[in-house]
Parts: C-alpha cells; structure tokens; sequence
C-alpha cells in the first residue's frame, strides 16, 4: 500500500497514534552548495526531478511531518529568490528562508541564529539538521535522531562504509588503510539540543566555519557533547553526481507508481474490462482501487482517493468517440492541486469492437485534451482495448493492456502524451 | 560522438595509435558477493540492466581492451553454471571462471593461483584487481593503475570521500570523525607485479583473508610495498544499493542514445522528411549518420555503422502501407550480432498525406513484425509523420517526431514495441 521508499508516506492519511517527540522541533537545510562536483551548472539540489527541484522533495518529506515546526532553508544569496519562487510554486508551508554564508558550517550557523535574533519564530528545543540533497529522508529516522538528541544532547544517522577508506601519504602514496568495520559514513539528519549546537558554532574558530564538515564534532569539541549514532537506511545516501539525480529519479517514479485507480462506464463490455483489469493489473502494483462512474462524480470520494497519495487513474470508457468518463475526471482533477507535487497519469481506455479502421478525428479530440491538461500536469495517454467476447482472447489483451499501462505510469513520460496505444 | 560515460569506447574503432603497456596484463574481477546489502535475492553482480547481468557489462568492459590477455572471473559455486551461461550467451572472450572462496580475500587468491598452478594461462607480469559491480570501468584508469603498479608495485583507483568517516564507541557513540579532506576513499581498479600481490596473499594470515577488505594493505603489510594512489572519474562508483542499479541502467542508456543513423527512402517526400529530421537530432544526440536506401543495401556499409557502435535506427518509408526500408534493415541487422550486447532500437517512419483513418491491418503487419524482431533483440515502433506541404508545419512535425523518437530511443521500452505514434 504504502511506497517502498518511503516517499511522502507521512502524508498518507490513516496512521492512528501519531508517535510525537515531546519537545519543540525544527529543522535546519543547509542548501547553499553550488554544485561543483555535478560538473558545474545547477547546484545539484535545484536539479529538477520530474520537472520539480530536488530541494522541494525534500522540504516536502519535512513538511509533511506535522511535529517539525519550522524549516529554515538557507540558500546562497544567488539563489534566494529561486527559493522563494519554488516555495510559493508547491506551496511549502512553514518554510523560512536565510541568506547562507561562505561554507557549510557557516551557511549552518546563519540558519540556527534565526532563532535567536529577534525573530518571531520560536527557538526550537531540538533542532535538526538535515541535507536538501537527501530527499528520501523518512519519519522514522527523524524521529529518533530527535529523541537520541533529547536525551544525549546531539545524534545523527549513519551508515556502513561502501568502500575502504585510506590515507594518503604527501607523495600520493598509501599511508594506511582503515579497518573499515570501526568506522562509519555519517550522514543526515542530525538533530542537537537547540543549546548545545547554538553554543558550539558561537564558540568556533575560523577554520572549523571554512573546513570544517562535521556538526557532530562541533558539538564534542565545543560542548563537550557526544552524539548518540544510529543506523539509517540506504536511501538517506547524498544526491552528489549525475547519475545520484538519475537514482533519485527512479526511486520516486517507483514511489508514485504503486497505486492504480480504475474508473468504469457502466456500459457492460466496459464493466467486464474494469474487473480484468483490475485483477490483471492487482499483480503489478501495490493497491489498485476501483470506482464506478457514479461513486467518481461524487467530490469528496475523488478526493480523499487523491490525499491517499494515488497519482495513477485508469478511465474505462466504452468507444473510442466515448470520452465521458475521462473528461469528467479531468474536470474533477483540475480542481484539486493533486497534480501539483507529482504529475498525474491517466489513461484513457476505449473499446474497440469491430476490426477495421480508426478514424483519426477521434485521436485528435484526445491529442487536443491532453494537451490542455499537460498544462496543469496530468499526463493523458489513449489506450485502445480489441475487445473479443471470447474469453481467453479477452484476458490475453487485457494482459497486453497491463502491460501498456504499467510502462506508461512507471515511465511517466511527457512525450507520450497524446498517443493511443492499441492493446 | 563518444558516449559519455565511455562504455563500450574501447571498441569504437578509429583511435589511433592505441597506448599499451609493455608487459603482459590480465586481470581478476571477484564476484562472489551474495548481495545481501540489496536486500537479499539475486546478487547485484548478476542483477539484470536493460536484460543483462551487470557481470557481463564489466567483462565486456575489461574484454574489449586488447592488451588486457585473460580476465580470471570469480564466482561462488553456485553461480559458476550462471556464470559459464553468461560467458556463452554474450559470446565473451578470454574469460576464466574460477570458484570463489568464503571471503573476498580467498576469492582473489583462488583468481590469482590459477595463473600458477599448472595452468595454460601464462602468469601476467601485472594483474589487474576489479569488481565485478564497477561496469563503467574506463581503459584510461586502467591504463593508469598498470602503468603505475609496473613503478611502484601496487597501485589503485580513490575517490574524494562523499560523507566523513567517524570512528564510533563501543556504546554506539560518537568517538571522534576523521578530517575529510586527510582521507579518501578506496575504489577499484587497483593493479599490483604478479609476484608482489601474490606473495602477499600467500604470506597473508585467516583473519586477514576472512576480515580483510583492502588488498593495497595486503601489499604493503606482506611485501612491503607502497601503493601509489590514482584519482579515478565519479563513475567507477560500486553498484550496491536497489539506487545503484537504477543509475547504472540510466547511464547505459544514455551512452546508447548517442547516435542515430536515418535511412530514407528514394521517394521525393520521404527524403525531404528525412533531410528535416537528420537537421532537428542533431541537435539532440552527438551523432546523426544518414544513410539513403540504396547505400543501406551495402552490407559492409551497414556493419561499419554497427560497429561504430550505432545502437539506433530511422527508417524512413513512404505511406503506412510501405516497409520496404525497415524489412530491408531488418534483414541485415539480423544478420549482425550487434543486438546482442544491447537492444536496437528501430523506428519505422511512415508519412500519411490524407487526413481520414488510418488502416489497421497495416498496424497489424507491424506489430507482427516487431513481434518477431524483439526476439533478436531488436525493438521495432511505428511513427506516422503527416505530412504536409507547408514548410513551417512540416518542421512543427518533424519536431514533434523528433522528440517521439527521442524518448524511444531514451527510453528503450520493451512494453512499447510495435505500437504505432503520430507526430
């Protein structure tokens, strides 16, 4: 049901008992990076995925845990009004924006005075610090790294080191080699007593704010603190080089590719495809919903399906002149902001009865519509079912359609708007 | 005109005066690994990527460098069969499976004894140490680590370290983080004299060989011998996580997608569209060939092409009734092995003058024919252009069917072959 990574899970409706560290909680995104090791050009973190930048996949996983009050993203000066525009394009709520400095550390520093510099926002008990190229962060980690810090004073995520790690000697030589079962990779989030970190950076030196990497060792050096480490998951790796962006890419197409929601006409050959569909398709997703027309003119059911995190809808209309029940979800979509973070899929699936010729007038009313509504972000694709009263024929196409549709949700590709597949 | 990630570069022909070094090279790739770090199931080293194991995308990387004379696999002895299928399927040359040990250490040995116990293969002067999970090995740093390893003994690729290293407690606690920039990472390739490196395996101790990682240590602890360090590119990153996979496949396609050769019917339209649209890919791929049909009937023309390591073709038609110029390639690309290694993406152009229907027992001639084909590995669509006289919307066409056969050609979809886009 839910998506293998994690992506967005918090925001997915019925988790009862919300578990909620005791203290006031907010976070700390240090985006000020300029993207050199991506081979120059856009800073990695405002590299678009999907069409959106990877910096608001990652505000999103931190807005959408309702305990983390405030997230102050610090971005260089450069970038700020890109911020800006990208919060008010997905509509980030709770987000600040800070001018970062000349480094890490400093661009940190800069984010944690806000709190104190007369601002009107609260100075948080527990601050996180987290990467804005780490979108796939996740409650769960989160939530401890928060109670770690709580009761130690500062905590942070690790991982398993992937390659040996060495010294060189000045030559270039191999000094000595680590045993890498000691050592780990430590990574984000981190949180730390407001106090204890505030304290640490006020009391840096020049050098820890320009070279320095590690908040935790901040926090030892300075506050004498020792932080609490504790194992992350894989998926917290740093989006760093091209193809980091590329496996971002594909988990969060994997994500939003494992709900299926099917919507039938009423017309009875119509019917019968929506049920083998729906079972065909039930071995290829995680949860496939299916509705009938009348239930999807009802609002709030279509809604609560698009807070449920679906972004993949199948209309099953009966010929191809028949576009009812498609139109009239595209009316129903345009007017939620569902498609807003994620493009939505939606295929439009007509049945095809007699062998012969397809009438291009009718492509064209469906290559007219989706480019209307690519506009808002829905993806709309055509899919022609030949449909035989012969059972075993039937399920043979229908299992060809499955196949049509899994391809076009997982690969969500804007070129294909417009087209009609034939199953 | 090179695929960026330099896969399969080696085999692109033309370079002149290729740098060899003067000694007898072969090398070891251990893949053993059970690939639990994956979450159980197949092992990475055996995972599929566009349908190939990522095994045999390292060998082949390792193959098709000429002064590299036997590449020593090793695999555990369940997968020896998987491995000789492997080897057999994808027509590799100079291979050696040997079965692996309980460790990566022991793996290595046992690759490594082969060439001295009563063995026709010849003991190599230097050998090469990779991993079986690193495919995007490039011959330039592998050029590098011999030419090195024949100076210093021992030699290996590093990287920058992406996150900093920290030392924990016993109690899972912070006890002190190495400075980043001190250390760097230890990757693959390394090289080592024959002798040097095998003498350190034999000298080596059980818990150097059962906990063990880092065979340059081995070097220096058991003969006393320095290995000298060698910036490697981003790209010789170890794929280890379900992430890894996802970037190692979008890099492959990548590197595929770079050139496209357009073959054009005689016919005056056909080659006017031909013309416009061998203009508009150029400005999306490194390399456009075209090609007229009668130059395609050339066999050895044809094979020059695939052996330049086109991976994609355009063959442009007159009407939808017309696949004179796709049976055509069909044919001879069948009788190439290039399919063999990747998939061929080959999009058959048909122009459509009337507006009206379109038939669909021309469709079905396609569909049957892209059945067939895929057998081989090769992946047939249709594109319908319609055209029109009109200078300004036939270039609005041909961007619209250039950018259609882009996200094929991107895309490699399977799911897709035999359907049949307009533009």
């Amino acid at each position: 049901m839910e998506p293998e990574t994690g992506l967005d899970k918090r925001g997915g409706g019925a988790k009862a008992a919300e578990e909620r560290p005791p203290v006031l909680v907010s976070a700390v995104l240090p985006a000020g990076g300029t993207g050199e090791r991506m081979g120059g050009g856009t800073p990695k973190q405002f590299c678009a995925i999907l069409g959106r930048p990877l910096i608001s996949y990652t505000v999103r996983a931190l807005e959408s845990i309702s305990w983390i009050s405030h997230i102050v993203v610090v971005v260089s000066l450069d970038n700020v009004e890109i911020m800006r525009s990208i919060v008010k394009q997905y509509g980030h709520k709770r987000t600040v924006i800070v001018e970062g400095g000349t480094s890490r550390h400093r661009s940190i520093f800069n984010g944690l005075e806000i709190f104190v510099k007369n601002s009107p926002i609260q100075k948080p008990e527990v601050v996180i610090i987290h990467d804005a190229v780490r979108p796939f962060v996740e409650k769960d980690i989160l939530f401890k790294v928060v109670m770690a810090a709580k009761e130690h004073g500062a905590a942070g995520a690790i991982r398993p080191l992937v390659s040996t790690v060495i010294a060189s000697s000045a030559d270039g030589c191999l000094d000595h080699s680590l045993d890498r079962a000691k050592y780990r990779a430590s990574e984000m989030p981190q949180a730390f007593l407001f106090d204890i970190i505030h304290q640490a950076y006020r009391q840096c030196n020049d050098y820890d704010l320009d070279y320095g990497t590690e908040c935790l060792h901040l926090a030892l050096k300075y506050s004498k603190t020792t932080a609490k480490l504790i194992e992350g998951p894989s998926d917290l790796w740093k989006v760093t080089y091209k193809q980091d962006l590329y496996a971002a890419e594909s988990l969060i197409k994997e994500a939003i590719s494992q709900e299926v929601c099917v919507i039938t006409d009423i017309n009875e050959n119509a019917v019968q495809v929506g049920f083998l569909l729906h079972e065909t398709l039930k071995s290829h997703v995680k949860q496939v919903k299916s509705l009938s027309s009348t239930l999807c003119k009802d609002h709030n059911h279509l809604q609560n399906i698009l807070l449920g995190q679906c972004y993949n809808f199948i209309c099953i209309n009966d010929t191809l002149s028949d576009f009812k029940e498609t139109q009239q979800l595209v009316e129903m979509l345009e007017n939620t902001n569902t498609s807003l973070l994620y493009s939505i899929v939606l295929i439009s699936v007509h049945l095809h009865v007699l062998e012969g010729t397809l009438c291009s007038s009718e492509m064209l009313k469906l290559v007219e519509l989706a480019k209307e509504v690519k506009k808002k972000n829905i993806f709309l694709y055509g899919l022609i079912v030949r449909y035989q009263q012969d059972d075993m024929k039937l399920q043979e196409t229908t299992d060809s359609a499955a196949a049509l549709i899994m391809a076009l949700i997982r690969d969500r590709n804007p070129a294909f708007v417009g087209q009609l597949l034939v199953a």
